[in-house]
């Protein structure tokens, strides 16, 4: 194993010693935390960096960053050459995600404290768009999201609740987007006590994801 | 977007023109299959590779390969200085692996038809396994497969079946591997018909992984 | 077990041969099937049930009643005293809820073939409304059989698709419909095969119930 | 409504003013509950008693019969001339069963104290058996259970941990019992908040259920 020390690993992972992996699924427990900022836990994650298909040099936004997992790992399959727009209108999560991208040595992410539609509308176009939390106004963040998407580029929102999927459908339908993939996902992960493993579920996430014609 | 092309993409990419993203989770659809031979599907698939912790120049094995989706975007994340060794008995299914690798323009897989017990020996030591299908031999294969496996390699167990959930687990238990994870997916995809969109549920799988002391 | 043979069972499961049970829950391979009619499975349609809470005596709707799985397990609860009204707008769902009443020997069903919107107008007012099938149309259905429930009577829908969570949802909040209880249920069937037992998935189902004020 | 008051409800629901319906499935939260203890919540209750398929005055073992709600349930449908062995043990669970069974009005429960293994060979045979308890021993209270079991009885069987899923697998395969169902059960409950409905997930659990020769 010495001499993979010595590897080039792109322009990317040299930014990271604490995940200098290639595949995105930074454990969650790596991330700085704090309770009332929400993250997109390990597996839902990759999932959702899955239906962005990024490349090296994209450009991204990050509507409702949280506890900043999606921006870093994101930010990490850019590499240097691309750009993360990290938006969230809470104090407390900016904070963390700059404490975030500071602990995984991240340079390439933007952040913008501050209302998405707002936001939204000073950044040039992207590859890319995530929207992780609307604040009950999805369908208008979708719309406003997809303006600055280039042709081709991929939108993927991930949500809870129950609105928030028929609203984000409801848009992208409205849209024209094509390609468009909804999964659900529901995890359950392992705990060994004395007798046995058990299993503690998550609750169900549905991804959409699209692409601009 | 112009500028995109020219842009160099590790060693990596550049042998894909069907997958020319970084990020795992080609579309299930990209990959000739055939009936009689079982798939990791997509959104499983990142999960599987996520668990990995791929780099640049690792060398895996995968047992069990079947359609080769596992293999193909290993080989994709460890690049053209890592190698895939892909395991499985079936004519069938290796004639797919063969047949995908060529379609995504893979070069770096070994493929290896025959039992795993025999043919696990033979491999020298790597930096991941994965086990996809173990043919009712689970505890005794996860036991072989750790042989192969390097200190801190990891591996990676997938299956849909509750014995070998038990034996996989009984095997990493007895073998006092650490940062043991157990994880249950459960997906169900959007289907949009006239009247809306419904769920359609693909069975549930557990992914077990761990890493050698 | 000699004696049980002439125990009285209430006066409902006299009724039935077939399934001589005080639980519900008739497994759907009882029923006869067509493939372009759907069927609440069983693991679900207890859940169904029981939200419902039925007396015997009670009257009740099962909207979009398919192959009367619901409508024959409701028309048992609630004994020959009470009434089921079953109301689909496909013949072949109408004819198949009849042999399957024939079949189970289910005498307290009125059938009406036609659309929801037009029948439910006709009915008494009962205790319980089922919801199994909206045709797009959720949201104005429930709001009409809501006028069809007395006060503290039950309403209990059951959907696959996005949108008709949603529209119902949005229904039950705009009544003002109190105890509501959302419930979404992911069932997967064991299958033995020759390596060992496999989950199957079955799709998703959200169950959403509340009481009139 | 009135004239409901005065109806017969066979011989079972007047034991309950709580709980006067014929469906089970009664709310989790009309128990006492310790945190210590555990319940086999709602949905995944009625669906295990839908696999026992009881008729009034049968009799039932409950092994590890915790905060008692399938054994309550389980009474209310048996009634009167049935009769529930409840056994944990737990002193903390037995109090608790004690208290939610007076909380019922349930009179045809015994309370059992003690291991499993000891409890089961002084009971009489019966028509079902409840397992949602096993303490690590599952395939031996399984075996034992089913000599308490007369021909045609049923046995079922609820788990939340891998290890304990295979050795009931294994138990019941290797006694060769027939029409066996196994079903994984997942659960969401949504809840609302001030931008929406949101499901939040239960952990999974496994039923298997079968019949005596």
């Amino acid at each position: 194993m010495d001499g993979r020390k010595g590897r080039k690993e792109g322009g990317v992972s040299m930014n990271s010693n604490l995940w200098p992996y290639r595949t995105p699924g930074i454990p969650d427990e790596f991330f700085a935390r704090v309770e009332s900022v929400p993250i997109t836990k390990e597996e839902v994650r990759v999932i959702v960096l899955s239906k962005a298909r990024l490349r090296e040099g994209y450009s991204v936004i990050d509507v409702g960053s949280g506890t900043g997992s999606i921006s870093i790992e994101a930010a990490m399959q850019v590499g240097s050459t691309g750009r993360v727009y990290a938006i969230d209108r809470d104090a407390d999560a900016i904070a963390l995600l700059r404490e975030n991208a500071s602990r995984f040595n991240i340079k390439n992410i933007e952040v913008i404290q501050g209302d998405a539609m707002d936001a939204l509308a000073a950044i040039p176009e992207v590859d890319v768009v995530f929207i992780g939390g609307a604040g009950g106004k999805m369908y208008d963040i979708v719309r406003l999201a997809c303006t600055r998407l280039r042709s081709k580029g991929r939108i993927v929102i991930d949500t809870i609740m129950v609105e928030s999927m028929n609203s984000a459908l409801s848009a992208i339908y409205d849209l024209g987007l094509k390609d468009i993939d909804v999964t659900q996902v529901i995890i359950a992960k392992g705990k060994r006590i004395s007798t046995g493993t058990m299993l503690l579920s998550r609750n169900p996430v549905l991804i959409i994801s699209a692409e601009k014609v």
